[in-house]
């Protein structure tokens, strides 16, 4: 997978991580009660890993549990050996760590998500720190604390594992956008939601609900993780994940998380994202199962303030100016999307003379 | 679309039915009684576009309504309006008649359906008779008469309308193979069992899910109905539809519906479909929404007599010849099949010298 995210043009779009979930561990610690690679898949050990990364402008994530066991039952990291942890990940050239929440509770939890995140931080390596820690936690506030989310992790997974299925994609979708309120405002530069992987070129998705993916994941400001096999994509879904203005949606400086607009009746949702330089996304999805349906909107009835917009469909690449109060009209295939990147307004303003 | 199945490929591979659903009727029969077309939608009629399609080699199925409305609203086919429209339809030389059953109690659908069967029959002209009757009906007896079906009705529907979404063709698949004992053996050359159009090409299925509908249909002697548009059609649809293997399976001249002969707790299901000249199809399907599952079996479990039997993969054209001993493992993606055309077995016997 590096060699295809270095040769095949992913690296240069961003796609840079190279992340190892759980599994990797060998089932025992090493005499100094140090974490080690599991010896016949990693052969080399992970430093070396790591260095086959860097050796080509990528970087290497790695997981590990708070708890006694991994999820998959490897060795977890107990509060004991938080700081072990810690400075064996930045000792191997680590760049992102992943902290899963199996077999602990909530009290181990609080301890030890906060501590993990002093403890990466006083290896003095940069090392992004996934935090599983709300998800464990239902999500929500009071048992999740967003503030403090966001002084501790980089991101954090909210919600439940994603899986390959529209059901899955739309299901997390959702979830989000319904509590945008709450976790909405907890995302920023350094600091995000993850509603879990993009499944685009894997088996379940059609191109439509890939591009719905993409579109719905880059409103929401969320972290960008691939899981197909970069060897075997097909064209349409490469097309998709290399979609460079998509992309520029997705990681917009200013950071700040879009929401749902509207969900209308007719199955219709709108989705906007507030972007750098006055510049804004806008979704149009469809629920619906039987055919495409022509939305007729205006950007007025959208909250855009009055002046000409031009408007960029990212898929197509058609363009079109248009002032705040004209209708037009999206056709929206069913489990689809239309999405714009919208420029700043342009006001014809009084003239003096 | 007529234009598209006889230029570009379809018509010769047995797609010839262009078939109308609800709405093509005025909202008003005329002076004598007889339903007549939709003007707008139709100005040159009904019996100019059968012979539109008579001249590319086509035929023309339409819709009707065992009841006093169609189920969109337009005029139905009352018990004493079943001679004159059968009469219509003839008259304009269609080739193919559903009758849906909206409006109707049902009484009247057990009058109405076997005399719209003899009323075609008089008719003289040769016209697939669809009926949508057992789908009002539960689908199974002892409210739904097979035996009688079958002398009555070319095709029927059973169960409820398909949605362009994988739930929904799963659904279909599951509930005709969950009642296979009951609907399969109704089914024989001239009366078949019909779970509804292939959504294959439309928006929400993935290329192994369409792979997957098209293999699950064929195992159940389904017809093969398209619903997608032909002019946008993406090349990885139409060669699902236009594989040549897999039609000849669906098309097999003995007609007898497969079944499902296993449902792992792995997610894997496994169908099979005895064809003619001692020939057989296999399919194996993953419910799984994780990874490719790697499937090991012989045909010998899959209850196939001793012997060697030739092997063709439809989709990846791959070949092997296997003795009904020989352990094989296929790799099945989430959601996606592997299908298997298999020989009859040859048997080395015992020399004689």
């Amino acid at each position: 997978m590096a060699d295809r995210l270095s040769e095949d043009g992913w690296r240069e779009l961003g796609y840079v991580y190279v992340n190892i979930d759980d599994c990797w561990a060998s089932m025992d610690r090493d005499k100094q009660g140090r974490l080690q690679a599991d010896p016949k898949r990693f052969p080399g050990g992970i430093a070396k890993l790591a260095q086959y990364m860097h050796d080509r402008g990528l970087k290497l994530g790695i997981y590990g549990d708070m708890g006694t066991h991994t999820c998959g039952g490897y060795p977890g990291t107990t509060l004991d050996l938080i700081e072990t942890d810690a400075q064996t990940f930045a000792d191997w050239q680590v760049d992102m760590f992943k902290f899963d929440g199996c077999y602990s509770n909530s009290s181990e939890k609080a301890l030890g998500y906060p501590r993990m995140s002093k403890a990466l931080n006083a290896t003095g390596r940069p090392i992004a720190y996934s935090c599983s820690w709300p998800a464990y936690q239902g999500g929500l506030p009071p048992k999740v604390n967003y503030t403090q989310l966001g002084e501790i992790c980089n991101l954090w997974r909210n919600y439940g594992d994603i899986q390959d299925s529209w059901d899955s994609v739309l299901g997390i979708s959702d979830w989000f956008y319904e509590n945008q309120d709450v976790v909405g405002p907890a995302a920023g530069p350094g600091k995000w939601n993850d509603p879990d992987m993009l499944v685009i070129g894997d088996f379940g998705l059609s191109v439509d609900q890939s591009r719905s993916q993409m579109a719905l994941w880059a409103i929401m400001a969320a972290p960008l993780f691939m899981s197909n096999d970069l060897r075997t994509i097909s064209s349409e879904a490469r097309a998709i994940l290399q979609n460079k203005m998509i992309i520029s949606i997705s990681q917009d400086p200013m950071g700040v998380q879009g929401k749902r607009l509207l969900k209308e009746k007719n199955g219709i949702d709108v989705y906007w994202r507030p972007l750098s330089d006055n510049t804004s996304a806008l979704v149009f999805f469809s629920r619906r199962h039987d055919m495409p349906y022509r939305y007729q909107t205006s950007l007025s009835k959208l909250n855009y303030t009055t002046g000409s917009y031009k408007m960029f469909e990212v898929f197509t690449e058609n363009a079109a100016t248009l002032k705040d109060t004209s209708e037009f009209v999206v056709s929206v295939n069913p489990t689809g999307v239309v999405m714009f990147y919208v420029s700043a307004p342009s006001v014809r303003r009084h003239q003096f003379r």
